[in-house]
């Protein structure tokens, strides 16, 4: 034994440390202080936990680390054994990005141990990198979800730490978006952007050409102005082989004492170098950078850091002697890193770097892999959460309106919620089942809670109690969130004496606004007033038995409850609200107010042998008479006429060794119809034509043309799906157009951007067509379109779905989609989706809409913004049973918080409002046109504070970042050199500075700018 | 967010301690400083880690964690992760019992967590329990390897932290013996000890009785003088179902914040007491130990701690303001607690406990599965461990009388790889084959350290240049490890011109000896002269064909080596040695020489028809003419004269669902006889006569009895067992003696007392049978004896062995044991051991001694405890080819260190002599008779150390305890209200205090004293 002390004491190797606090004399034994060393390849060991925010299990399961029969992970280990391992060591470093876990752990830690965290995070040592509330899919997300979710995570760092993240780091998303580099990238100032997943054939061509690492300039817009250092990992996100450090998992330890068996430090060390080497082939500069974690890896962090430190020793192996380096050595140097660090000596060296535009979609990590399946998996999910991305809007901006003060519930939990919703495996769809039913149950008590503000705010707003201070009313207002299967027991219930049934309607949009109110009733008879006591035009529907059906299975389903006999009628009259303003209507038995009313019922029309038009405004619709299905599109008032066909159809989902599932879609053959010849049912009337069509048992469509509208609003409805023939399916829609397309198409970036797609092409590399439907399919989030030399064909979506044109003249949706086996991708559970009835269950019935819309050339950006606006940001309808007269002499039944002669202009969105927990107020406006999208409005603009905000006074306006963590003038821009770049490209029109006098927003094409106000 | 950190505050609940170092104020969220609470049901949690040093993976890979496909496991997690635990909360308690491990770990840290820890020790944070290098087996262990393992991790405590164990933790060893009990429990100075593994039976009635826990008195000689209190565990050492909080694991943990989804503290609390109620029903006193830790748990100690916290501190419920408790509740107080706090709690609580003597022999948990296969299970392994303890005890004699500084080598590895080896499951045979070999390699690479020590030990004792400083000689002997299949190149080789080969013999006992030694020669015509020149008689015996052959192929197998032909000859001549001395023999070539050699060779003699009797002095053995066996053994001095049989049998391993494996011994039927009819072959000769049997292919036996012997001394060659027939095999040996023994035998524990043994009998309880042989088997060490009202039978082993007595008459060892299939007991390997040479394998070959003696009733002790030492500690032999005239003139041919008049009595035993790093000897005497067991010789006896130690002067002398960690005179015992007890009980007879003068030192019956001496 003495003879052990004697070596290991020689072995030791001691840096002396003083620390700052303590004086404490340190003694380790390994150096592990190595920094960045010119001349040498540098290792940048990043140490990382990739925690999901919900994927096999829930988020609060990963969190506590329960359900580890599942998998084995809890985040809660990660961050206290992450912190004391930091502690352990000052050279030590991890990045951490996921806030939704970071923020909740933080909440259960003792002042001293936050006190501890805030030293690791002050001293660099723990390094927060993309720090949104999750890391966010980049397919499925509108683009208003990732700047929330982003702000959520980065006012948390900010407010807990006083930092601002500076990486992106999107390791695990399924592909990545031009949106995500130029606007949750650079416009956040981050500048770099960290993945791992892009096209197979992709990473096989920048592997040789040393390319994984680029400049991406993702906007067209704003080019060389919003780009961003992008770095592909050349394999995953984990180490190299062998360098996986997990407790009890089986690794190869470096073994560096001579007394125990198994001494093997210097064949780990070869093995590192060869690793590191073969990484430097395919990297540009001598920096390249290990990943050093996984899935919810750091359970034990001591275990990772134990071997990089003995690493970082023995590769680099310089002797210090009281803090004086003598005799380096080797090749290669390895040093504890952050991605920040990373990019800081990438840009250092001063390399040429290759350019990229538009972005990696789709992507595929084999020949029949492409994961656009989760384009469109769980529909009813994604719409879910869409819905509530818009309803948060608005319920911010009320709360805004109202004084937080007096408002009751709050939206703290739905941002929560929306946050979560946002990961890459929840609205992506990818996650289990019962996670999937979590993330549901969130956002369903996140909603609960924001109706209370919704409803308190709207009470106080319309009060006419002036000078009081408004104070909330807990049961204002109803709301009905199933209005989409007429179920809504304010409308449907009879109306007590005296009373009316008072419909307050709230419009988020900047704009002025007409829109048709379509409510379940069960009496023909009722009048509508508005609020200036004018009976308006109703028409009333019948409720359609698949509707009716729908309701009984659904709410007791979802809700739990037995509703009633389902409501006979839908009544739907038109609604005009004025922008960020609300209006009332009165809706009261004919029978008791004596009066007759104004509306029609609609009447069932079917012609025979004749071509049926349908439409009672300009938009025409045509269908076949004998096979019932659309055949052309017009428009009388711009002359537009496009021969047209829908169908349905489904695709075989393979079931062969890579098969279809939640992540991929890997087709069989070519689709299936679902019926080429279709029973029609017409339904016209003074407001909106509707046509009903049931494709199949399981699939109905009623395709809705306004008077006042020039599209098509197309509800359809699926499901189940049928497998008991065992066949997996993936249903579309598909419109084929008379038009000549040269294979081109266009789709949104989050709801933003268009990218042009062309079939069967990648500008970044020669495409190998292996999938000719999957690998031709992008996500929308907003629309796609085709155009020809006339016309344009446009299709807006009312959440993420997958899409594509894989044929010319052609573009197809896919709606929804059931497989019986899982694909491979970890998730472990077919994509069948079922809903139960205590132990009845059926597969999920889908429903939805899509509008069409047909253009001349150059017509279509502006309908497809500003409808895309308003499919975003419906009309907020609150409900309540009150006595008319009462109610007029205590509300203001219609009004506007903005000045009433004013309102945003028409290429100007409000996308956030949002009062902070300092008082302050959160504003975002967002310019709708790209530069060059529309002859008019892809211009210059102006939005004026002081209308916009006509009832209060701004003290003071700071103009930030886009999440909101640092003040924009004060934001740093790396400059890099890119290849091909011609120094003279466009940079995009930005507005200028705002005049705290004038208080005047301009805003160029595609920029959205950010303030904190003060009122 | 907002919401959730005033939630949180209100819940957090804070402790203010100062930290008396730096004055730090810190805030816990839980209160977990709870001690014992009367009036309460106390829960004790225990926190530990099972560390086995070795099993499924060797004691390096436990260690660093390699190897974790096989099972994840690193002790060295184990370590650091609890030492941070223990840190971030100073309530928290963990007790470690490994020193092996825990060695390891400590020559790694650095000053700084080496001070660290030392705290956490002084601040009863970190207790060591057990605390010897390992957690040994009770069963196959010898009381000496006990004494000294254990001895090695208290000096280590001691010397490192000032810190004496006092709890006794053999949780999982197999069965509990009564040496354990006595020797390393109260002897050591521990007051409890506490296991798992008893008889399911006496389980199942103790949990009736509320007897689980006892005062045991585990030596019929000490009685109540070495009791101690034993803690049998309800279940096993892992905590209540639901209570296991290992990382990764699938465990329920406690949820106590209501924001998040799964709050379950409620249900948990409930839990919890419930489990606690559970046990308490079986438990006397309001005091229960769980035992929170499982095999090598605490891999990430937080995860444990951080349950226990929320647990502690919900259970409680108690609420402090600033320290000032208030309002207690519940009927439950758990408490973090170690073994000792346990202790003295139920110490305090001045119960009346049940009384406990003999042992836990043997162990089965259920019906079929008793665990008395692994008695004999690896009887090489076994064997090997044994040779090298006699050796160790050797050579740290050697290394006393040369000097610590004079010797080359040390016997520092051979020591840590004997403690290794003495774990539960190394000597005991239960590891895995690869950790087996491991054990071995340690042993082996430990036995060549300690071959240079002896070697140059012997060089300076012999060396005639008194008053120079002996300097080390590298070379000075060759030592023979295989001499047992006749490999001894110094033997074999021819001798060079003008050298004989000079053959020191050393003996470690403290008696004079005279014994045969036995040498492989290629020449029959050498002469042998002792140290004054004499000519002594030899004897010459071929090499038969299966030692030639076993020969053959395992110096290839193990020493990698061709080996020469193999030698023609044994040479055998008898030597005589003084105590603690050594003796020179000269062998040279008679033919160089000029003389004529001494000696004959043997000669074969084979009678027929007429009954063969062999033995060349007072003892003498009679084989039957026809069947070529054993009939009767008879003592012409003594004239005890008792008819006796000897066969070979095998059990047919059961491979019903409970197999036969390397714990568990399940025959399947009564045992097959190998044969009725023997080849004998006798070689007689004026030293020994032989008798060689071929009792089958695979089984080979030669008996001896020597002139000056009154015992037979059989040597068995069994193997490679066939298994072609897929049977597997377990092999005894059967003595049946027309004796009446009524169902009583005798058999050691640990080498030390005997204990009567009543076949299909159990003193604790009503013995259900449900295996008749299994159950009635019993671990050996020193030997088994029968006796009716005449004689006694007795037989000795040379290592551990399983034996019993089946029928009435007969006595059985179990030899060697070969399984197909893996008992279900985690090693998950058959018990089916291969020697390969190259790519031939082939089943091992056991090569064995056993001893057989008859005596008159009473005289049987004397020949086992005086043959037992011998069988421990053979003579030591070494070679040397050296000029004779010239060895003389430099060395001292024969002498001793202890004055040459004196010998110790025939009653003690030199255990220990040991020179330490600080310059002291330890010294251990024991005497070797119980109370009673011999007419003369179980009386007080006196050492004189002044003639022990004749050439040097004692300056001190210290009694320490039996682990030499504390001194005599301060050890404290607690007194226990024992149920039955007389209060004159016999305490046994103990020697007086050790007179500075005299030096004289008493020991009474079976005591064993221990000593630092300096010199």
């Amino acid at each position: 034994m003495a003879k052990r002390v004697v070596i290991v004491s020689s072995e030791c190797f001691c840096v002396i440390l003083l620390l700052y606090l303590c004086g404490t004399v340190i003694c380790v034994k390994y150096n592990t202080g190595a920094s960045v060393m010119p001349g040498k390849l540098n290792v940048h060991l990043v140490a990382h936990s990739h925690d999901d925010v919900g994927w096999l299990k829930t988020v609060d399961q990963y969190y506590v680390g329960s359900n580890n029969s599942i998998i084995s992970a809890c985040v809660e280990n990660v961050l206290d054994s992450v912190v004391t391992a930091l502690q352990r060591n000052q050279n030590r470093k991890f990045v951490f990005a996921e806030m939704a876990f970071f923020h909740r752990w933080w909440m259960e830690q003792t002042p001293q141990t936050q006190a501890q965290v805030r030293k690791l995070v002050d001293a660099s040592q723990l390094e927060f990198i993309n720090g949104g509330w999750c890391m966010h899919d980049e397919a499925t997300t509108h683009y208003i979800d990732m700047i929330d979710q982003t702000t959520l995570g980065h006012r948390f760092i900010k407010n807990q730490f006083n930092k601002v993240p500076r990486a992106g780091w999107q390791i695990d998303p399924f592909g990545h978006s031009a949106v995500q580099a130029y606007l949750l990238g650079a416009e956040l100032g981050f500048d770099s952007l960290h993945f791992a997943r892009i096209d197979y054939q992709d990473r096989a061509k920048r592997k040789v050409d040393k390319t994984l690492e680029v400049v991406w300039r993702g906007s067209k817009t704003f080019g060389s102005s919003a780009q961003i250092f992008a770095n592909t990992f050349p394999v995953h996100y984990s180490p190299p082989r062998g360098f996986h450090f997990e407790v009890n998992d089986n690794f190869v330890a470096v073994q560096d004492d001579p007394l125990l068996f198994d001494y093997n430090v210097e064949q780990r060390v070869k093995d590192f170098i060869a690793a590191a080497i073969t990484q430097a082939n395919v990297t540009r500069t001598n920096h390249i950078m290990w990943t050093m974690g996984d899935d919810f890896q750091y359970q034990y962090a001591e275990t990772w850091f134990k071997q990089m430190d003995k690493l970082i020793h023995h590769v680099n192996k310089f002797n210090f002697v009281f803090c004086i380096m003598i005799r380096p050595d080797g090749r290669v140097n390895a040093l504890y890193s952050t991605p920040s660090i990373y990019t800081d000596a990438k840009n250092a060296a001063n390399q040429l770097w290759p350019l990229k535009t538009d972005d990696y979609f789709p992507y595929a990590d084999g020949v029949n892999a492409y994961w656009t399946g989760y384009f469109t998996s769980r529909p009813a999910f994604k719409r879910y959460v869409r819905i509530l991305s818009g309803y948060y809007l608005a319920a911010r901006q009320l709360e805004v309106f109202a004084g937080k003060k007096s408002t009751l519930g709050h939206t703290l939990d739905l941002g929560d919620a929306l946050g979560v919703a946002q990961h890459h495996d929840a609205v992506s769809g990818t996650a289990m089942q019962h996670t999937t039913n979590d993330y549901a149950k969130r956002l369903a008590i996140g909603a609960s809670r924001a109706e209370a503000v919704v409803s308190s705010s709207l009470n106080c707003l319309t009060s006419k109690r002036l000078g009081v201070q408004c104070s909330a009313h807990a049961s204002a207002f109803s709301q009905c969130q199933l209005l989409n299967i007429s179920y809504c027991p304010p409308t449907e219930d009879s109306i007590p004496q005296r009373k009316s049934l008072v419909l307050l309607v709230y419009n988020p949009l900047g704009w002025n606004r007409t829109d048709i109110v379509r409510i379940p009733v069960n009496d023909a008879n009722f009048i509508v007033e508005d609020s200036s006591g004018n009976n308006i035009q109703t028409q009333y529907t019948k409720v359609d038995n698949v509707t009716a059906n729908l309701r009984e299975f659904y709410v007791k389903a979802y809700v739990g409850l037995s509703p009633k006999q389902a409501p006979k009628y839908w009544l739907q009259f038109q609604a005009s609200v004025p922008p960020l303003g609300w209006n009332t209507y009165f809706i009261s038995d004919t029978a008791k107010k004596g009066k007759s009313r104004n509306g029609l019922p609609s009447h069932l029309n079917i012609q025979k042998n004749d071509i049926i038009e349908v439409g009672p405004g300009n938009l025409k619709l045509s269908f076949s008479p004998e096979s019932g299905q659309l055949i052309r599109l017009h428009n009388s008032r711009t002359g537009v006429d496009v021969p047209i066909k829908q169908s349905y159809l489904w695709y075989n989902s393979s079931d062969e060794r890579q098969v279809s599932g939640a992540y991929i879609f890997r087709p069989k053959a070519p689709p299936n119809i679902v019926s080429r010849s279709v029973p029609v049912k017409i339904i016209r009337g003074p407001l909106v034509d509707e046509v009903h069509q049931k494709f199949s048992s399981w699939i109905y469509q009623v395709t809705r043309v306004y008077k006042d509208k020039e599209h098509a609003e197309i509800e359809y409805t699926i499901g189940p799906i049928p497998i008991e023939d065992g066949i997996g399916k993936e249903v579309i829609t598909q419109m084929t157009a008379n038009m000549v397309t040269n294979k081109e198409f266009y789709t949104d970036s989050n709801g933003r951007d268009f990218l042009k797609r062309v079939r069967d092409h990648r500008d970044d590399w020669p495409l190998q067509v292996n999938e000719p439907v999957a690998g031709n399919y992008y996500p929308l989030n907003l629309g796609i379109y085709i155009k020809d030399k006339k016309s344009e064909l446009s299709v807006l979506v009312d959440r993420a779905t997958g899409g594509g044109s894989i044929k010319d003249g052609q573009v197809e949706l896919m709606l929804h989609r059931r497989t019986l086996y899982d694909d491979g991708r970890g998730v472990e559970e077919p994509l069948n989706e079922q809903v139960c009835q205590h132990d009845q269950c059926q597969g999920l019935t889908v429903r939805g809409n899509y509008y069409m819309g047909i253009h001349n050339l150059g017509a279509g950006s502006r309908w497809r913004r500003t409808t895309g606006q308003e499919i975003y940001s419906p009309l907020l309808l609150a409900f309540a049973h009150e006595n008319m007269g009462n109610w007029k002499a205590f509300h203001v039944t219609r009004g506007t918080v903005i000045d009433p002669n004013y309102s945003l202009p028409l290429n100007v969105a409000l996308i956030t409002l949002e009062e902070l927990d300092n008082g302050m107020v959160l504003l975002r406006l967002a310019h709708l046109y790209e530069s060059g999208e529309d002859a008019h409005l892809s211009t210059l603009t102006k939005v004026e504070l002081k209308k916009m905000f006509a009832t209060k006074t701004i003290k003071q306006l700071i103009e930030v970042s886009l999440s909101a963590n640092q003040e924009k003038s004060k934001m740093k821009k790396k400059t890099w050199n890119v290849a091909g770049d011609k120094g003279h490209e466009s940079e995009g029109i930005r507005g200028g500075p705002v005049s705290n006098v004038n208080l005047v927003i301009e805003l160029g094409p595609m920029e959205i700018r950010t303030f904190l106000l003060k009122f």
